[in-house]
């Protein structure tokens, strides 16, 4: 049913983003009895799948919206993303940032030719200086993850993985604000009869496991992990999309997610943050779940400092 | 000349190696003003190209040889290597290995089967237990950079970089014992007919650079270097070859190729030891020399302890 618009999508985005590569390690097949297909998205331009979104949003803009430029408020990928992906249009991109982000992210921001705007580290601040850039500028918001058309971007990338490893069983992402998880669930759907698609949650963020079980959106109170980039909440677009393709969500403890992202570093040799070993730990924590079958892995991304690791 | 050889080698390893990735970086490639070509060794078994040189050693190996075992001495990649190569080969592998080896690296050999014999961490030491294991068990001595066998295993990965980019400018290397070096500069001058060869060698282990000076093999005073894989000198039968073929040796200081390192894990999401940045530091030191042109450049293994980074 999602099969065309992500088509349209991906034909669309296709020339500003790579279509990176599927992984594989013998001795991570061996430890954990399956086969595992990792689609590494650290190694997407910008170093995370939010290229893909932010690069189908914008390109769906018209002439007049596409001089007015674009804004998001992000301490993180998103912020990359839609500076890249602008500066690639030729479209102005304002970036509202929390002054306390770190200087490594605000220079790729830069670097990237977004125009940004320093707020204090609050979600109101942040939102009330967007709001009084738009008044300013007509420049068009992108949501990070609540945006239909960045949440069918991100669905390219399990487009990808389905169409060069056509029998998975299982499908896994990281859930945070929900916009990959819901791309890769319309693509499941949309480009296999069999894939189960399955997110890991850090237990210390896990507003999308309750928020299923409850049946409505709920947030976060405290947000002490690791997993940066999973610490946002799910929309109105992303969840009644996620409730009905989604099949679990498998929490994670801090430790596992260290360790899984210790693994792939040392194992597979390729820079993955925190956030992409999410799904990953999952599987190691569930191994009997998954015995001999074919599963898809979303890494994510891989922007981290490696001046800070946790190892 | 060396091309039957070469193609031979590459014949009979094919099914024990990785076929590995060739990567670029747009911003890697803005930055020297040149194309780069990143060969991934570090994505090699055992994460480093000597798994070449030893399966190709192994598989010279008449069947009596091979039921007595390999043995080398290492406390490095050549170790695991030959534990790997060996164990895919179904012959025993004695490993001796200093006491004061990290024990990532002895668990890995382990893992891979090899037997260990630890010694003190002298070089004679290390060759009189080889010796006394030897004359016990008949196993045939595998030399890290010194066997032609080996030379010629290592230059597969050339071969392989040539065959995806024939056009290639310039090829580099970094050289420590001179094994990679050496088997480069045979495959160069046989799967290209402009390709020239070029080392990066750390100026805290500036052997190489001074042996090909002299005129004569040279070994270093000291050898405080971060690039653990280059502290070894050249032997008698890669050094003529290196002598021949090769072209110039690039030294480097340590700040050089530490942030070279650096900015290959950054930017290409990638885990490089610190002698793979080696030849890289080389290029970004004296750009000029190499504007415009096509560079292969080989990233020799990924096994690095991630909880000790220089950075």
């Amino acid at each position: 049913m999602y099969k065309e618009i992500i088509d349209q999508a991906h034909e669309r985005i296709k020339g500003y983003i790579h279509h990176t590569p599927v992984l594989t390690s013998s001795y991570i097949d061996e430890l954990v009895g399956a086969m595992v297909y990792f689609k590494c998205e650290n190694f997407q331009k910008m170093g995370a799948f939010k290229m893909r979104g932010a690069t189908n949003a914008i390109l769906q803009l018209d002439g007049v919206q596409k001089a007015s430029g674009v804004i998001t408020h992000s301490s993180g990928n998103m912020a990359q993303a839609v500076a890249l992906a602008a500066k690639s249009l030729g479209v102005p991109a304002y970036i509202v940032m929390p002054e306390n982000a770190p200087q490594v992210k605000k220079n790729a921001v830069k670097e990237y030719g977004g125009m940004i705007t320093e707020v204090k580290s609050t979600i109101e601040a942040r939102e009330a200086k967007t709001i009084e850039i738009i008044e300013k500028t007509k420049a068009t918001f992108l949501h990070p993850s609540n945006d239909l058309q960045v949440i069918i971007g991100q669905g390219t990338a399990a487009k990808e993985l389905l169409e060069d490893q056509p029998d998975l069983d299982y499908l896994l992402t990281p859930v945070g604000g929900g916009g990959l998880l819901a791309g890769t669930a319309m693509a499941g759907i949309s480009y296999s009869d069999k894939v189960t698609v399955i997110a890991g949650e850090p237990s210390q963020a896990d507003d999308a496991y309750r928020s299923i079980q409850k049946g409505e959106i709920l947030k976060n109170k405290e947000v002490n992990t690791i997993a940066d980039g999973l610490r946002t909440h799910l929309g109105d677009v992303n969840f009644p999309i996620i409730q009905k393709h989604v099949k679990r969500i498998i929490l994670v403890e801090e430790e596992t997610i260290i360790s899984a992202m210790r693994l792939i570093w040392e194992r597979m040799k390729i820079i993955v943050e925190p956030s992409s070993a999410v799904p990953f730990a999952a599987l190691l924590i569930d191994k009997k779940s998954f015995t001999n079958k074919k599963i898809g892995i979303i890494l994510s991304g891989g922007n981290v400092d490696v001046s800070n690791l946790p190892f």
